[in-house]
């Protein structure tokens, strides 16, 4: 196992959970104590990770969240990233793709300037423009495989385009510091990318907000240890903070995430076996 | 034709040019005067911009070479859309793609945060990915087609999605506000593209660094009045400049590029009259 996905394990461990917690804050939605803070994000950012730091395995913060604030924005995905605890890893949801000369200043970009220690990557322009990222044998690269949204259908579906980006991967992987990101929606499908490839880490989107079902994606997805994978929930978590709660709100909803992913199977040996008898 | 596009028409005819320069510095191969200025990537960034003004039809930053440098690359990305004089219109190398409720995070961001006035994207996550952009009518977007790089023979040409991905964004433009990216290094496969969708405008990199070549890519990509293409060239115009004679020297590569293509045929039709009877 790499250094990312051994850090990634003792998260999981020590903190009982697969839960990994989007960090996307929409200044239109922040409550109003944040909203006039001297850094809005940062501020909103920090208050999530004290109140949820205990139940979760892993920050993922999509940088679109960030780059939409320009200065200010990078600013507090700086601050932000410096903020998380040291034994919690961070994901950088970018899902860039650019031809290899671009991708290594990607590369350098995600890894030495921001400092995280994994990344979201688009594959289509193929494996010049995931070379670069390959060679960071200590971080994690996460490629897209099969997306959580409608479009999905458009072009990952047809010809089974996201079962030739799974074995693709596959072979990329010679570090082992390869996983795919496979749509918490699509539980049928990710059941087939499972088949095809035992191995690989999964970081699943699409739980929440967009719709997806625990108790259908965990059997799909989850490796022949019960293990093998990572369920990332943004705005059912940070969005559901308000006024005086704010933090306790916050807080319970991530321990209940953490806990029905636990409770659908796939976390603990121990778990696996006392809910064999009673899961499908 | 919309906002931008017409913009581009009017930048192509005032400066007779169909070359897209790309602004992309690389702090390793700053010459030496510039990797002291307070600001290097914008010191850089204004002197090619200073050279090459009457030649360029447009200008695209790749937003990868000012990421990766984080606040001040984000701070020089800035001054360099500004300084860009208001009649060559801008696009943002982003390359982005994800899911409906982020890509209006990203829309807003180079639209109104960064002010651009095009954007490239990656159609991978399909329809809803894109339909944020969409909605700007006045702006443009290049659409990843058939990149110019040696990976895009792993998921772009099986199946021919390329060929998929140009007749779907022939039906999301109808605010005609849709290009297609479309590489240099492959005009057999542009051709095909060019007859599947007469009319889409291409953004063509990969001449130069990449090796593609304008005497088989322009008959390739022009449409039936000859035009409908730019031309994007980057390190073979900024990184030709080196010591007294920098400016000199981007000036002479930028002038040369421009009258290149424009002999190529495809710009004037005083030229495509001209130039019917010498080329194959």
């Amino acid at each position: 196992m790499n250094a990312f996905f051994e850090k990634l394990e003792r998260a999981v461990m020590a903190n009982r959970s697969r839960l990994c917690i989007g960090l996307d804050p929409r200044m239109e939605k922040l409550p109003s104590p944040f909203r006039h803070a001297t850094s809005p994000l940062f501020a909103f950012n920090k208050a999530i990770i004290n109140a949820t730091a205990p139940y979760a395995c892993a920050y993922k913060p999509n940088l679109a969240f960030y780059i939409a604030h320009g200065l200010e924005g990078i600013a507090a995905l700086k601050k932000t990233i410096k903020y998380i605890p040291p034994e919690i890893p961070i994901i950088a949801d970018a899902k860039w793709g650019d031809i290899g000369s671009t991708a290594e200043v990607y590369a350098s970009a995600i890894f030495e300037e921001f400092k995280c220690d994994a990344v979201t990557l688009n594959p289509l322009l193929g494996e010049d423009s995931v070379a670069p990222f390959l060679k960071y044998s200590r971080r994690g690269l996460y490629i897209l495989c099969l997306t959580s949204n409608s479009g999905s259908a458009n072009f990952q579906l047809p010809h089974d385009l996201y079962l030739r980006i799974a074995e693709k991967v596959s072979r990329w992987n010679r570090a082992g510091n390869c996983g795919l990101v496979v749509g918490a929606t699509l539980p049928d499908y990710v059941k087939k990318i499972r088949t095809r490839v035992p191995d690989l880490p999964f970081l699943i989107p699409g739980i929440g907000a967009q719709g997806g079902e625990l108790k259908k994606i965990i059997p799909a997805a989850r490796d022949s240890k019960g293990g093998g994978f990572i369920i990332s929930v943004s705005r059912g978590i940070t969005e559901c903070g308000e006024g005086e709660n704010f933090a306790d709100n916050v807080r319970k909803a991530a321990r209940e995430f953490r806990d029905a992913i636990n409770k659908g199977g796939g976390l603990f040996k121990s778990h696996i076996r006392r809910l064999a008898g009673t899961r499908k």
